[in-house]
């Protein structure tokens, strides 16, 4: 049986449960695992474990690419058996033992997290990778994500394939696997276009480490679908416009250069927003393709599309599958440390688009934390693009929860991106391009162009008041997060709730 | 006349006064000028241009490779000369003009500082570049440092040369200037070691646009001698039994990486520490050569040093230019968008050290602003660096002023640094290694390790009264800033003088 998905002789005597492969993860262990966006990830060993665990007390720490899918983050908080976790998630249970302290959460830039790994710090005793097939020589072809898996299958002491047989064999081919190598031999990323294939398709490793090999069926996590609203068609056009300007300057041609753009609705609304635009013969240098990488693809639009990851709706997964020979041209599936190495990401000059949760007036980013303290999902690769990229955007909404919420603020109560990484800011309202301002000219066009009018004469007030007690950054340090110290009291930022209450 | 040092035909023509030289420079003008951490900066014409100005109001936008020597700064800024300036300045005349918000200040990372001008949002009308000798094909030969040079004689329409005869004709050879090109056609940069020399000797530029000549014969401003004090020595040595203890670890050899160190007593003493520990053939990949660079050469310590300027103390340059033969093989001067490259800074695993202001319990780094207002310097390339390197490493004293500035603070006032990009913080109290850490364990290791005793009880009971309150990076933010504030009120951190003033 499955002899087309275990071509290593010898292997197939491996197969065993998800349950009997679970009982090698012991408590206290490393445990590193595959999946990388919800795309990709172990479907049976890891909720095996959390069974496990739930009626035996024992906890891993557990590496990964990025997310993971089918709430399997949340049935291991919810059966305490997380002792830390890193580098990314994107679950609400798990994301309350985080913040409950519970939980220890090491949040790293995605492109950077094999490299603890590498550097002999985290030493994986285990790694769950999931496997479109493994071939003869051993080597793994992997599915959907190829995340940090060539850094765990090197790494770890032994290893768990999980063979998703729902996966057509035709996505072999998709995957272009290549390692720069590790200190201090490291080699150049030799890729000077999206398109540029460096690699092999699969992922060497000692067959010897299998222990253990289960066969599921279980297809991805589907990507939730967003449809776009005002909100994200405002921030799309802006950002449209805006591209449309840089062309007529002579900035950008209607080619643009190789997009990322991270996931949520706005970005992904700002990338169907192409489909509508003058702009042709794109290409995509990003970590995840989503439903608008292959609607661009399918309108013509673009060319290429490179990614760690395939998160998709579950309509975009089935058209995807049942016509891979058809884009398999057009896309390719890298090492993480490939797809958001600082390295290519400078040199092809990408223009990346990812959301904020809140900016401030001189256009530092929070990404990742609500009022400063509570964790929402990570940084994910936002700084590794943002960092280097050629235009570095950050977008999202005004404001929310009925106005309660301003989303451009007077310090940032957490900071992912730093001013100095961070050239275009976006709202519902408007865009400002902060390239060559100094901080007092990006408060005037930020307040100006950006802010909900609601908040718009109080942001006004304070950078005023913190003018005049003067800086290079003018700011009232005891006013400077009380924001979100009025949300924190009283549920909405605005001042006039203080008055209702006085 | 200087035969020697102009050798392409016509061009003597040229040679004229500072005084004339400056008159080129017109009110609105954007001006580029060579000059790097004080090193082959304009010594005559931008002078020139200030005593003008004095007389006769008028404002240029002024972009550099880094600091400027010899106060020309501060008699820019004390003639209301500066519209603009960037990426860098340490001058405290033009520091006190940005703060009081008459300068704007651009505060780039160095190693993209070049960017905004090949991308044509900036255009720079004239170009002054301080140069050992013009080439037969017109190409100029920089003297001290390389900055930004190659880009500001290809971008500006207008360029004049200041000659500066002082630097000995044997400096050549010492450059090697290569251009990675323009996006979309940005080519791969081949370093793969400190040492690879990938370009030419002399910056290409196209002669016709050489308005004038200066000849000019004064020496770069001397690096101030800062003697190794108590804390220094202290830091050094955490720093040293760190590496002794990766050595150990097997993560090191006695080699170590490239390391790269900013400019500062701190930075410098763990350089010089370095003559006397059990570390041998280090190379260095930095953005400036100093006298520990010199001395390690000497002490047969240090093999090769790659960096874009040269800035020693007066001792030292007598020394370096008497034997310049003897030390050229071990040398090179690059551009700045080369010795800070993100790409090369990553693949060479860099180990870097530079001086932070202040550091929170989680580890984020102010490197610029006093009370998160007052702009000191600019974050010049210490992102470049420790955004990419292998061990990215921040020093400074735990307190200062008598105890009464804390620099382990609760939450740091400005961000440049973000704990993402943080691994090592030492104080003279000690080091912390915060690779893989979550937040909380981060705050344990830094407040126990890195903090003056004198604070380290008030910020224990912060993290414990933040940790109550919960979140994944647990803060009371009507308490965050609290401290930056007494400093502000009370010229002092200590909670202490609080309680004396009721």
């Amino acid at each position: 049986m499955y002899e087309e998905r275990i071509k290593r002789s010898g292997l197939q005597s491996r197969i065993t449960s998800a349950a009997d492969a679970a009982t090698h993860l012991r408590d206290g262990m490393i445990v590193a695992s595959s999946g990388f966006t919800k795309a990709g990830d172990s479907k049976a060993v890891l909720k095996a474990f959390a069974a496990i665990a739930q009626d035996s007390p024992r906890k891993i720490t557990l590496i990964t690419g990025a997310s993971l899918g089918h709430g399997t983050d949340g049935m291991l908080a919810s059966a305490h058996a997380l002792h830390k976790r890193s580098p990314f998630q994107v679950d609400p249970i798990l994301r309350n033992s985080i913040n409950n302290g519970e939980v220890l959460f090491n949040d790293q830039h995605l492109g950077e997290s094999a490299e603890l790994i590498h550097e002999n710090i985290l030493q994986p005793d285990i790694a769950i990778i999931e496997a479109l097939m493994i071939e003869e020589d051993g080597s793994i072809v992997p599915t959907t994500s190829v995340g940090n898996t060539v850094a765990f299958a090197t790494a770890a002491k032994k290893i768990i394939v999980e063979i998703n047989i729902s996966v057509p064999l035709t996505l072999h081919g998709v995957h272009d696997i290549f390692s720069a190598g590790i200190w201090p031999n490291r080699q150049i990323i030799p890729i000077t276009n999206a398109g540029t294939r460096i690699g092999r398709t699969s992922i060497p490793i000692d067959p010897e480490k299998i222990i253990a090999i289960v066969i599921t069926e279980t297809t991805d996590s589907p990507a939730a679908i967003n449809e776009r609203d005002d909100k994200t068609r405002a921030i799309a056009g802006h950002l449209l416009q805006f591209f449309e300007h840089e062309v007529k300057k002579g900035r950008l041609t209607h080619q643009l250069r190789p997009l990322q753009s991270g996931i949520g609705k706005v970005a992904n609304a700002v990338l169907e927003g192409f489909t509508e635009g003058s702009f042709h013969h794109l290409t995509m240098y990003s970590e995840v393709l989503q439903d608008s990488t292959f609607n661009l693809i399918d309108a013509g639009k673009m060319d290429f599309a490179s990614a760690s990851s395939i998160t998709v709706s579950q309509d975009c997964y089935q058209r995807l599958m049942r016509n891979l020979e058809k884009y398999k041209p057009n896309i390719v599936l890298r090492p993480q440390d490939i797809s958001n190495a600082a390295e290519v990401i400078r040199r092809l000059g990408v223009i990346s688009i990812n959301t904020a949760i809140e900016f401030d007036i001189y256009g530092n980013v929070n990404s990742t934390h609500i009022a400063g303290t509570r964790m929402m999902n990570g940084i994910g690769g936002s700084n590794d693009f943002a960092r280097n990229a050629y235009l570095s955007i950050f977008v999202t909404q005004a404001s929310s929860k009925a106005g309660a919420i301003s989303h451009v603020v007077p310090m940032a109560s957490h900071i992912d991106n730093s001013e100095h990484d961070v050239d275009i800011v976006v709202t519902d309202f408007g865009l400002a391009d902060l390239r060559g301002l100094a901080p007092r000219e990006r408060a005037n066009v930020i307040i100006s162009n950006c802010a909900d009018p609601a908040y718009k004469e109080e942001l006004k007030d304070y950078f005023l008041a913190a003018c005049k007690k003067g800086g290079h950054t003018p700011h009232l340090l005891q006013e400077a997060l009380s924001w979100h110290q009025r949300m924190e009291q009283q549920g909405s930022m605005k001042k006039e709730n203080i008055l209702q209450d006085i």
